[in-house]
Order: structure tokens, then C-alpha cells, then sequence
């Protein structure tokens, strides 16, 4: 802490304060990922979830390898983003008695949680560019690929259920 | 408020249910952004909230309209997901008395922001697309565009600043 209160002062602050976010939310996300595939039905959303969950945990050591280049102990930030997102999921999911209703409410919940992942780690990579940490950003290019790829997979089954739907209405 | 206190039973009401809480969301994000502006130094970046200010004002235009279609009444839910960006973006942007190193805080909580928007409306349009309701998932279509450029345009704001470090490096 500065005398004027200010942690961050340069680009290299900043990077690092990142990282802490994401390696809080990354456990936050550890955590959440179980209790969403306990309650999805479509067994390909559950086998999303699940691969996501593995992801989740490579992701983190990916942190721990980033945060190792840097010389840096790992640690952790409160992230009020990531916290938000999960209690917002939790909202909309609460109570849908419908399976299928809600196995909807839980992909966009997945969605958003890809989004942050996707925005974070972009910004991380950029940072990691500029900083002249070409190490650091190919690690955490590797996550991002990841990420972006999970979205694409939770965008196609919306998709499948749209088209289904139209299967039936048309039948 | 049912006997089992669900109150989303249907693909419908989460529909509604999600486009109140992006009605309430448009709205925290119009108030934030001209506190952004007055933060922004780079005036790229400043040019650029600005016409996100413009654009979300049209955006909370086409809900209205959205709302219309449906025969309902416009109506806002409180969304714990973009409170907890804001509250992040404010966090990372606090105390950096570095206007350069401030502009990339401001312009990653822009990302952030960018993101949730694009889940939040890829997935109502999905919704709208399996509720038959072609007219409605038009318009989101719209915003949708919208935002998917901000995000661009943000992006490159971030390469071109890499590159500017890269050339000086050279030079």
C-alpha cells in the first residue's frame, strides 16, 4: 500500500493483480461446476460440464506455471465479477422445476461464466504482449483456445434445441 | 410466487426473466460509462465509450420494443452478474494514478461489460429463435452486431498499443 493508497502503479500491477483475479476464479468456478452437473438432464450438457470441470483444473496450473515465470508466490484477489456472475446463475436456476427449462437456465449460466473466462484471459494475453511476456501470453493462450472452444460447444446445443424444435412444430 | 416458490416454469418466463435482467443491466452500464469517459485519457478509448453510451440508450430502446412484442409491460430485475462487473472494473480502476496503465483498466472493465452483453443476448436470441418468436430475436440480432464490434474495436485498441511498445523497443 502507497502513501496515496494506490497498489498499482504500471502495466506489470495490473498484470498481476489479473492474475490473482482469475486464479480466485477459477477455484470459484471448480467449485460451482459439480453442483451444475448434478442438476443437468441432456447428458451432452453434462458431459460440457464435466469437461469443463477438467479444463478448470488445468487451467489453474496453467496460473501456477504463469505465476512461476513471473517469479511470483500465487495468490488469490476477490473477483465481485465472478462472484456476481455465479450468484446470478444461481438465481435464474432456482426453483425451475422443468428439466428441460432447466438445462437452458444452466447453459446460459455456463455462458456467462465462458464470457468472463474469455474476456480475462484476452486481456491477460494483450498485457502479457505489451509487457514483453511472450512466455507468460502462450501459456495462457492455450486456456483461452479452451475457453472459446466450450463456448462454441454450449452455442451448438442451443442450436440443436432450436432446431428440434422447429423438427416438431414442422412434423 | 407458486406453491413450491418457482416462478419460472416455462422457456417463456425465463425468456422474460432474462430480458429484465439485460433492461436492468443496459441501464448500470448508461450510468457507469460517462464515468469512464471523464476517466479515459486516450481518446480512441474516450471516442469509444461514447458511442457505447449511444448505442445502449438505442439498446434499451429495442427492449422497449421487445417488451412490446410480447404484450408486456417493461419491467427491470436486478442482475448480481453486471453489478459485480461494475463493482470489479471500479476496483481495478481505483487508486492508478498512471493515465496509460488506467486506460488499460478502464478498457478491460469495458471488456468485461462487452462480454456479458454478448452472452446475455446470444442466448435470449437462441431462446427467442426456439419460442418461435423470429420477430423478437431480430432485433436483439441487432444489438448483438452491436456489441460484437465494440468488443472488436476494443481489441484493436490493445494490439495497437503492443505494437506501439513493440516499435519503440526496436527503434
Amino acid at each position: 500500500m502507497s502513501l496515496f493508497g494506490a497498489d498499482t502503479h504500471t502495466l506489470d500491477d495490473l498484470f498481476v493483480h489479473g492474475l490473482k483475479t482469475i486464479y480466485y476464479a477459477e477455484r470459484q468456478i471448480a467449485e460451482t461446476l459439480p453442483k451444475m452437473i448434478d442438476m443437468a438432464t441432456n447428458p451432452e450438457l453434462r458431459a460440457g460440464f464435466e469437461q469443463h470441470l477438467r479444463e478448470t483444473e488445468n487451467q489453474r496450473t496453467r496460473l501456477l506455471a504463469v505465476f512461476k515465470m513471473l517469479d511470483r508466490e500465487a495468490d488469490e484477489t476477490t473477483c465481485p465479477a465472478i462472484d456476481g456472475i455465479i450468484k446470478a446463475a444461481n438465481a435464474t436456476a432456482a426453483d425451475i422445476d422443468d428439466k428441460s427449462v432447466l438445462d437452458a437456465a444452466l447453459a446460459f449460466g455456463a455462458q456467462m461464466v465462458e464470457h468472463y473466462e474469455i474476456a480475462q484471459y484476452g486481456t491477460l494475453i494483450a498485457w502479457a504482449r505489451e509487457l514483453g511476456r511472450d512466455d507468460c501470453a502462450s501459456v495462457l493462450i492455450e486456456t483461452l483456445a479452451e475457453e472459446k472452444a466450450t463456448d462454441e460447444k454450449l452455442t451448438k446445443l442451443a442450436e440443436a434445441r432450436i432446431n428440434r424444435k422447429a423438427e416438431m412444430q414442422t412434423a
